[in-house]
């Protein structure tokens, strides 16, 4: 624990707290999302080995797949030069890291001036995801 | 230019009139930094076809390697679900991303629950940078 709280020492949480995160598969390279983690999330996402968030929207710490399954295996942790964002190269459950059921979040590319659908869909998310 | 609009209509700024920019690099999909862009500053990359950030701690627009002459080029630009950051697969001129002369600024590794640095040194940021 004392090791958690000396690098947590090292980070810079911004004016609401949050670092940035970025999500990379671990074999391939693809960045597969970008969200927030708070100290808390940070702390859980060291100690569970899995990616855990701040959701900025729901406003609450975001396990990574606590619904769909679809956790985030942390395979290494990379912290920038002002310690204000981190890379989790990651293996990810189910293969697909973005809610629209996609593998990346990242799945509009700019060509020609417009933005193409280059996505690779994993799962129908009206399927995963229970409505309320 | 009545694409770019297009284009900006789909993003989502933050409250500060930001999204968060990642640089990778085009070939060994390495993520080598993470920034932000105003609207100006994203218009200006696409424009360019080079990396242009906002800089948070000089308030100003930021065409990465104005200074170092280590500009980025735009290989490919992806854009998230949600529409509030952007991943930019690039050549990074003169090999080096962070202003420490780290070819990465993610430098900092996990390891046995300390920060260690694994960093590739490009270059020394005292020739690099005019001090004032």
């Amino acid at each position: 624990m004392n090791n958690i709280d000396e690098i947590v020492a090292q980070l810079k949480f911004d004016d609401k707290g949050l670092l940035t995160a970025v999500a990379q598969d671990h074999k391939t390279g693809e960045i597969l999302m970008l969200a927030h983690m708070n100290e808390e999330s940070f702390r859980k996402t060291i100690e569970s080995g899995e990616a855990v968030y701040w959701s900025r929207s729901r406003k609450k710490i975001w396990h990574k797949g606590e619904e769909s399954g679809n956790v985030q295996k942390i395979k290494e942790l990379l912290v920038d030069c002002d310690g204000d964002a981190v890379v989790m190269k990651i293996e990810q459950v189910g293969d697909a890291a973005c809610h629209t059921g996609n593998r990346s979040c990242f799945f509009r590319r700019l060509e020609n001036g417009t933005l193409v659908d280059v996505g690779v869909k994993i799962f129908d998310p009206d399927k995963v995801y229970k409505k309320s």
